[in-house]
């Protein structure tokens, strides 16, 4: 079963379980908090608005802790990153995102499975209602730019945060309590850029939990028709270049080690392995 | 004394601070929350649902601290997935278990005796409403079979992680800090999965205070009759067979340490002490 | 200025800043929320019952760094249960204990200063309700013993805790991270064991501060009369009990290490420096 | 690109980036929870109180996290008490202050577009209502006096704290955690001595979103004029003056490093970089 293991490991199947914990506490936290303050539900509340900032934090922490620190991958702005800006290799990615996915939507599946008598109390007619609590959704005031804006920025600041405690210049922490960083990262994400669109900041975590709800039977008008295509462009592309934007910054402006597409001298793209860039090469050595 | 110690020790008994302290705080952060926001017992509420997830969580930082982070022995599930899935030795599950459960329950009493004046004033009939504080029960409306998944689910994700900061190959926080994951983990179970089943996720904490209100003289009605043997299928059996499944996946799927019974090869399993299976056998050398 | 340093650090007097911080945070805290709630003060409320078992955590987790995590000395207990348990040496403790007592009477009046506006507005007769900030009372309806116990409990928890990470046996964290371990700690106390007699846990915070309300003008009715001599049998006797009892029981029943004087042979109690006492004798360094 | 880069270093310009994302959390988080408690904003609170003490406490960690936590050069009070109490060069103070004001104030820019939508809702006159949101204000009836003390205090407890857990000598966190203890202490900051000022104990924090409202047309009467030039004696010279005397303190009665301005014997002030000296010099090898 080891060889069974390794070869799915070097598949990236292995990011299934760490997105699949993410994507349990964040959905699981919101889903307790709100399914709770109604009186149906339970006689008082379990939880408050922070308690759902904590759930976001808690699960990508442990996320991590499971899939690996020294890589990250339960997100896919952190492989395509990765991909992009250091040498994580290209081939890896499409595997690896598709793991994330489902990850995310099983880990939503086990979550509808869990709260399903309560969810049919509150919302028995599945309306966004309870779709919120699995996916994102924006204030209705709100326009398609500034969500989009709201997780690009959110995003931008996770992979900027992300490299410099990967950055072995830089004074990083040990790389096993890296997702102590990201917990207390996710938590400010959540006090404090989750209110209009919900701080999803991963694809994974909000496609992966969207199809696990086409699974169950919400229809496609609150899942795909909504704002037109809003899953498209703020749930995936606003993080995706959000991302890509922080790296670029964090790379060009902050980042020494050779391993950097910015730092990297024109021998060194075509021979891989010698010395100084194999010295930095944390983030990708995980399979 | 110290020989009498070690003594001690090679019993296991020495669970028995580890476990108490950890239902010290989850029985007690229960019983402030709730007994203070009648104003029979205090002027304004000592703390809100949140307190009591971080109540949880404190608990079982502080007793795996207490009792060794290596092997984190303050919950039955821990010490039996050691048992089945590495080589922790089966002849000291018993003692273990309880000392465990005997923890537990010796934390309640003291609980119960701190509190004694204001639960008198709350509910001087012993009734569920105070035995909730030191026990586990569910919403009236989630049917058992959904009773007995979240515990399952929350148990597994409890051992996958458990397992995944215990593994060598997998970028792990130093073993001191294992408790602080804990924490990180059990504040999420809190927030995100205790609506239903109060997030119990441990026979002993759900059973030593079940006995302990037994002996101050709550009636058998609420504590073993109550919804069939709920504490039984629930309380106890949910737990055990979430934590093995979440064990299963972890090291079928994830582990490549050779100290894994998927992994030992056939002389591996008869000679204990050579090379490779010595190399990654950590959580089990807590005696 | 080194020099008149070092001296001062050898007679102790360094513990006054730790324990200055301390004060500060658990007093200021108090002030905030409690102080906030009244619609003169403040528009709307800075904080909840949660934020004040976090401003206790956070005065001891600072307080310990600063006046060095390997000692811990910001509180009387701990001083006192290292003379007695370990090889702290007796003659040092009278300054350690001025200094600790010193530092929660200086922290109490800089916080006094700082929200001396707002005390003026909700409590200008200077009566419990504002001294209750500083100092600690019970509930009225909660037996002096029932009071005694509670902090004779919580005590107990916090040195068998502080015992077992200092314990280089027992898988500890480092040393320089023991304060976050009484962040975890203190705030366990404060949302578990705070309703009956606000948790301190600690003579000289309650001590100190209570000498600064009687220098700043507070009578000695709600001082030191109240229900007969409280600040000494709750303040002062029930943590220095408790805190002797938690050591007992982790040095009597768990402890190994050579420098216990359950664990000292004859001989090493007479010659001081040999091998295995030495070895493990951390906690007991700091000058 | 990395010689750009290096350059750039050289010369403080990296400050931005770690003072941009403690200004974006703490501005952010403070929008957040005040602007969701508007009705015409979203349907319920998005946070309380405590959120914005945790928006605080995770800016100044990520904050230094990413400037490099051997520096935490994202406060100026830092940078002015290192260049004076140790030995950070003079010529670099300048452009590390500018840095951190355009950092602060761009973060504050980003905060604002994030937030444009909801602040027109609830504020469309560009009030202090809105103002206070990014910058600090203080309680109507607080006297001048106390107002500098109140920020005075916190951040000479800051850079006490800061000091300690940078003195190789007091059994220090490791450097890569620094920011860990620095979430903390915001934590306690925020929780206890918030009510009053706000504890910005930043002048970049302070100065550098106020300069971002009046680059978005708030007018000079609630930014400048506000009390008598606030801005400067509360908001700049309160945390200077406080965070000096809290080295003072630290270096004058604790510190024994050779590289204190206080411990330096005559020789070593003038010959830069012979042995004890170059031991200890720690906090200010981050260029």
């Amino acid at each position: 079963m080891g060889a069974i293991s390794q070869t799915l490991c070097a598949r990236g199947g292995l990011r299934i379980p760490g997105t699949m914990i993410l994507a349990i506490f964040a959905c699981a936290s919101a889903c307790q908090v709100v399914l709770s303050s109604s009186p149906g539900v339970a006689s008082s509340p379990k939880g408050e608005y922070l308690s759902i900032a904590f759930g976001g934090a808690v699960g990508i922490a442990l996320g991590v802790w499971v899939s690996g620190p020294s890589g990250g991958h339960v997100n896919p702005v952190v492989t395509l990153s990765l991909a992009v800006f250091r040498d994580f290799p290209w081939k890896k990615v499409p595997v690896y995102v598709l793991s994330q996915i489902g990850g995310g939507c099983l880990g939503a599946l086990l979550v509808y499975s869990n709260y399903f008598h309560a969810i049919s109390i509150v919302d028995p007619d599945k309306t966004r209602l309870s779709a919120s609590l699995f996916t994102t959704y924006a204030l209705d005031y709100v326009p398609a730019a500034a969500c989009f804006f709201s997780e690009f920025l959110g995003t931008a600041v996770l992979i900027m945060v992300l490299f410099a405690v990967w950055d072995k210049d830089n004074g990083p922490p040990p790389t096993g309590l890296v997702p102590l960083v990201l917990f207390i990262l996710l938590l400010g994400e959540g006090v404090a850029l989750g209110m209009e669109t919900g701080a999803s900041l991963n694809p994974a975590r909000n496609l992966g939990p969207r199809i696990a709800l086409a699974m169950v039977g919400y229809n496609r008008h609150i899942l795909w028709n909504y704002r037109s295509q809003y899953w498209l462009w703020t749930g995936i592309l606003a993080p995706l270049t959000g991302g890509l934007a922080g790296a670029f910054v964090y790379d060009g402006l902050l980042y020494v080690g050779a391993d950097s597409i910015f730092n990297r001298s024109s021998e060194q793209k075509n021979s891989a392995s010698d010395g100084p860039a194999s010295k930095t090469r944390i983030a990708t050595e995980a399979v």
